[in-house]
């Protein structure tokens, strides 16, 4: 049926058009620096790390005391000989030049690895969090396996680790990796308390130098944002200063609230649905909006098609 | 170049640390108990079976009305068993142990399977209400090929037939890949009619006990949400209670609009975009937000460098 | 553990149930026609066309002078061979058909590859355009490997030049997949300038007749959307109508604004988060929301035990 129609004539100049392309444009291209990072590994290591995380649930199904520690043992040694090599390249390729890459790849990997068992113990208190805080969980197994927030928070602080030990790039991969699969858009850079939860988490945005304290809850669509940049004499702009909200402990955020600028939410205050925040709220407050007027209108349609009034129900 | 370092002595304790770390939080971990359910092969498995509610669309394209019997025939056999031990694992994993679950699990996916057919019925209306309600489509191979709202509400029905057949987490686990892959997040025990749509569909938030009629339709960022949580003299959340709305037949919902609680919006209204909505609608109507003023700002910057001044349009 | 039960009598006649259901909804089954284009596929093409946009980011890492062209050679000879046949599938399959497909599909897969070199000089401006926008960015590697908006963007400017060819299915196929992994909705025949950037991201909508004009950025959540569809005499709706807006050069929309209609959006003006604007703005104009009147009631919870009054911060 498809008759492979020969290459046109056109596409001969093709590629040494494209390399030329490429060659003019400097930032869109790394052929013959260092090796880059590699995406897909960072996502597989990710996904690996979760086995590590919450493991039966993730990864190999058949764990038992007995062959656990080997099975752990080996896991640890392969991830991280993976984790070292890319963030060797992380440290090395062409736009992030370190001196001793190596050896500050090492230890780095090695500072990472033992950060895991801290990052258990937060992830423990994230489960419980989400379990106290959604009607709907019928149990912390349904939570591991499904919910989103388990994915972008885990993700976030490994993520967070890696940051602050100073690896360009591969936190950065990590958390979009997460927010790609959940929507939910947490900076690795932002500080987060424990028992943290996030409830469906659509469109959710945490800025890079957000604060969270402990126990705090948002929902779907609540962005922790920047409200204005600084721009310096030469009219670039600031980077690195801090322009997002700190939460302080116990705050709740409904959902689609905005939240923006180096405000703070007081202890145990609530923020309502909707509300869009650009000044600091003292502790134990609840802040909503003030009921915006509606217009109810009758249709005049197939459902009520002779009865066409304003009304107030 | 890389020369992998010898691993750190600090390394040799992390995998028993780690594993006194997996026995310390239960919760976090399956070892040494029954196997769980698989997340990647439910994912699989809900490929598979679009393949048998869209055939020809994904999985084999080659099927003809010669070849197409035996196919099935294979297909249903495979994917009968592979869900039933799926379900058998979400029948008898730890947490969830039940008497008889092999049993359990053969006749509900023999249940699930049959359903197959009533699910595509449903499916078909679906896809027409779709084409109707969405001026930007060009025809129906488009919607099934492309449109987030079929990935979504197909998945939705599937899990709600292994919800109501009582099967634990896996439900859960489908919606949930459905909500990664289109930012829809639908209950699977959500009660949704025919010829449902849902345009655009990121955000959208459609929780456990929610009811919706026949021909709705939702664009991007709906809530249909609880808007408090009961607690018990314990201080507990009380699960399970209807906390979420009922959408009456034919009711259009526009962007970025929330309704929270169990309320009624009646046969054919419609609810604006953005209007945050607690209260019942009756009939027929239509609610949008009163209009919020605006405030014009004529800007003082490079494209109107000289006037600075407030203005009305 | 698991014996597996016999497949039960009932699912015996399900297959033949199941192709009754096929063929009794035409609309849901390609079986016995055309060959549909391959979803997966056409992932997979769109994955290896951002290895010629952004070369040594994705793909193949050792690139180098000597090496490159070779292998250029061979990637857009094999992505010709590849998109030609998608492209014919396109052009012919059922619903489709297409006189002289074969010739079509082969000057359109041609002119495709060709119009990369433009594609690349726009990604250019558009990566820029983010690094100007976004004090978080560290700079052009990170936002090439880990924003959502150079996914979006750089499928969207794929998928539009095969939308100007008159490609059906195969563009909204690929910008449907970047959908799903960013949370922004581009449709392909949405007309972008250059130097666009969306931060965040997830939540955008851009509708199929928006014109955005050079330099205009985006936050989450915002729709570029249409307000109503106009229904012809039969009740059916109107389809290819203008009905999105047009932003002109150097316009900002701040998170979760709504624009709505065929409106235009003056040069350089700024929309503020949250508006929702029906009417045209004139150049060089700021519209932000009138603050609503925001409630603030101190609770009596666990952190302010006694305090129950209402107060103004």
């Amino acid at each position: 049926m498809n008759h492979m129609p020969y290459p046109h004539a056109s596409l001969k100049a093709l590629p040494d058009q494209l390399i030329d392309s490429f060659f003019a444009y400097q930032r869109l291209h790394h052929i013959g620096s260092g090796f880059m990072p590699t995406r897909q590994e960072i996502y597989r290591i990710t996904d690996e790390l979760f086995t590590l995380l919450f493991p039966g649930f993730y990864g190999r199904q058949d764990l038992s005391r007995e062959n656990v520690t080997e099975h752990i043992r080996r896991k640890t040694n392969n991830l991280y000989e993976r984790l070292y090599l890319q963030i060797f390249h992380c440290f090395n390729c062409r736009r992030s030049q370190s001196n001793q890459a190596e050896k500050k790849a090492s230890q780095t990997a090695e500072k990472f690895m033992l950060s895991l068992l801290r990052i258990r113990e937060s992830l423990a208190d994230d489960i419980l969090s989400a379990y106290q805080g959604d009607p709907a969980a019928s149990g912390t197994d349904e939570i591991i396996f499904s919910y989103p927030a388990t994915l972008a928070i885990g993700t976030y602080r490994l993520a967070n680790a890696l940051w602050k030990l100073g690896v360009p790039l591969m936190p950065r991969i990590m958390t979009e990796y997460a927010h790609s699969r959940t929507g939910i858009d947490i900076h690795p850079g932002a500080t987060i308390g424990r028992g943290f939860f996030i409830d469906h988490g659509t469109g959710v945005v945490i800025g890079e130098t957000t604060i969270i304290g402990d126990n705090c809850k948002l929902y779907q669509g609540v962005t922790l944002g920047a409200i204005s940049f600084p721009h310096d004499d030469s009219g670039l702009i600031v980077r690195k200063t801090k322009r997002h909200p700190t939460l302080e402990d116990d705050v709740t955020v409904y959902s689609n609230a905005s939240i923006l600028g180096n405000i703070i939410i007081g202890k145990g205050s609530t923020v309502g649905g909707g509300v869009f925040l650009t000044r600091a709220i003292p502790p134990g407050c609840t802040v909503t909006t003030k009921s915006i007027e509606l217009k109810y209108r009758k249709q005049c349609d197939v459902f009520a098609p002779s009865v066409v009034s304003d009304f107030q129900i």
